[in-house]
């Protein structure tokens, strides 16, 4: 495992010390990357010696296989991380990267499960997020599994399974009239009134929000590693993201820095997608305006949840990543998102959350106007698993419950119960 | 890959050829076990050549890594198989295999990922199965991933995601004012009715029942073989298996025969307990009256809905392994499956399936009478992802959607929105 040499921020570039928990830059509120000793990894860390820890493993280490390259500490688990990677049946380079079969459903458990882990390793006993849903949900779970306590802040509108896995899990769960920007301002608003109070150090929340700290990127990035190695060490041509808050694509690019730094890929890195819902789609917005960063994008309203991000905290990294490799931020319907879950459920046998369906329906568009060619290769993240959105997704097809239809009609086909 | 010598009866040891589809045996109706040569296996499936295979490939194999001893065909796969085996917080000896880390959320992946592997090597179009809930959306999946019709019968009241996703997968969805027994009579009625009606062969549906047909129970062994390699090619003393149709359970002792056969494990295979709830424990109740078989169990109702199998078709094979191996079947109320959900979802952060906290109930049931040491190595399946039942486990907890309760109203916990 890496010894961590100091936390960066990705502005101003300060460092700090990793010795005590850190938020944001002292200097600047800038986001803090973890860096290592690159010239001390090149030597312990070697990729041929994943395959092999992991083969002389009975158990699946999950994204721990890339123990190499992450803080040596010891992990919080539930079996997160080295997701299927689907070959499409229609296209010949197109592979669908499964996040869906990650513990509570979504790639949300890379990053709160790394920056759990950190946290109980700092000792910290309250954890505060702001969620749009998912991200709420994993560390309600880490939480649960680590012995620390959650608050965990959501839009009332989330899927029902995200308010279901907060109350099992035992978070202490606000339903919030708002979205996930007024869930982030009353953490802030909670943590400062704790500070006022004199409340024990103890007790004070610490604010695990998106790219306010600095693990989640850093077990996001294994989604980097993760690609690269099932690819046989090769860079695909492009990756299609669903971009919220964006830390997976940020942390896809610190995974393909290191990685290059290692000497474990060469050449072109790929072409960055980042895709949103038209309902909110501040990133694509300023991307197709040229503008360096976005702006707060109002009456935020799509059923791809995850996505009702109206102002990502990184949307400029977001933007220089997707600008500097050459790809682009685009955003699509409700409708067009529906249509994809529904193809891609029918065709491949793959049901997509909403906001995989944003990146299939990139893919498709772009496969149509010809900027992408089918032989192309390209990795496509399905965020998060279909079922984790039954409630939204039965909503958008006008499908109601089975059970408030007369008894005994054929539903959805030809059958007629005898 | 192991080529397929005959298919076997279970009961009269009946032997037919794999070259053609077979469901049951022709002479007495009992299920037919794949059987392969095991003096040519012995030379070529070597145990150290799975990891070595697993770690050759750059993506996961998941239960293909076990391609030496599985039908020597094309797989249609969706990542099912290698799933997390997570180590208990709590207890030194507990081991849980989280099944709904598998595609469409269950164990159901495994059976049917073979058994439609196995359909479209054969050139069958139209497959069509009586369920529960799981087995419909898995096979809906399948079917949709391998090109074939799916058609798929289920009870009314099954949790929303199994309803949604057969839809979604373009399956031929027939909800039943029933239980899975009136739709299997369903099934096979709308067979008969086909075949009397002469039509074409190609259009016939091929009944893909639990036990009805060979390769569901090959896809389930691979639960055996994967339990005993996580734990380093050793048996442990227990497992602890939710059991509905069974197939899982009977799966994993063809597993361990297999396994000693080709000397890939030895010793004193594990205690097999079965788990079922108490509204709906027809093989619970066999095993406590000291009979062969079970009977058909009046008024079955519980929301471990996956468990709602009235009479199994392998209650006899079942409850004959219960007996041999020294493990014993017991059933569970929804008040102690669900005391245990929250339990485990609080403790350990794995959200269990409704079918799942039988066994954990279980298991606390047996270490609180000194029945089980919590040394004692026990591996316990949680055979479905506790998302996929949302809504019965909401209802379970009298939870109510969010949206319905005033607005700014602190659900769940101790903070007011501001």
């Amino acid at each position: 495992m890496a010894v961590i040499a100091s936390l960066e921020c990705a502005r101003c570039h300060h460092h700090v010390s990793a010795e005590t928990p850190q938020t944001l830059c002292p200097l600047c509120a800038g986001s803090l990357y973890v860096r290592y000793d690159m010239d001390k990894l090149r030597q312990t860390a070697k990729r041929e010696d994943i395959a092999a820890r992991a083969a002389a493993s009975p158990t699946s280490l999950g994204m721990w296989r890339y123990c190499s390259v992450l803080p040596d500490v010891t992990p919080v688990t539930l079996g997160e991380g080295w997701t299927p990677m689907l070959h499409s049946k229609r296209y010949p380079g197109l592979y669908i990267k499964e996040e869906g079969a990650n513990p509570t459903g979504t790639f949300k458990a890379r990053g709160l499960g790394l920056a759990v882990t950190m946290a109980r390793h700092y000792g910290l006993q309250h954890l505060a997020v702001p969620s749009a849903g998912n991200a709420a949900g994993a560390l309600a779970a880490y939480a649960a599994a680590a012995g620390i306590k959650a608050h965990i802040f959501m839009p009332q509108d989330v899927p029902f399974a995200n308010y279901v896995e907060g109350i099992v899990y035992g978070a202490n769960v606000t339903m919030v009239d708002g979205l996930i920007s007024d869930c982030a301002r009353m953490v802030a608003e909670n943590i400062k009134a704790q500070r006022e109070a004199n409340t024990p150090t103890s007790e004070v929340w610490f604010d695990i929000s998106t790219l306010k700290e600095p693990f989640r990127v850093e077990g996001k990035k294994t989604m980097g590693y993760e690609l690269v190695e099932q690819l046989g060490w090769q860079y695909p041509d492009a990756v299609f993201y669903p971009t919220g808050g964006g830390v997976g694509l940020i942390g896809m690019w610190k995974a393909f820095e290191e990685m290059e730094q290692l000497g474990w890929v060469t050449g072109k890195r790929p072409k960055m997608y980042a895709l949103q819902a038209s309902g909110c789609a501040p990133v694509a917005k300023a991307f197709e305006e040229g503008k360096p960063a976005s702006e707060f994008f109002q009456n935020a309203a799509t059923f791809a949840a995850g996505l009702r991000v109206p102002k990502p905290y990184g949307d400029a990294i977001i933007l220089d990543i997707v600008r500097q490799s050459g790809g682009k931020a685009l955003a699509f319907s409700d409708e067009e998102i529906l249509a994809s879950i529904l193809d891609y459920a029918k065709h491949e046998g793959i049901f997509l959350s909403p906001e995989g369906a944003t990146a299939t329906a990139a893919y498709d568009a772009l496969i149509a106007t010809g900027d992408l060619k089918p032989t192309d290769k390209v990795v496509l993240f399905n965020t998060g698993a279909g079922l984790k959105y039954t409630d939204m997704t039965a909503e958008a097809m006008h499908l109601k419950r089975p059970g408030t239809l007369p008894k005994s009609m054929p539903v959805g086909g030809i059958i007629t119960p005898q």
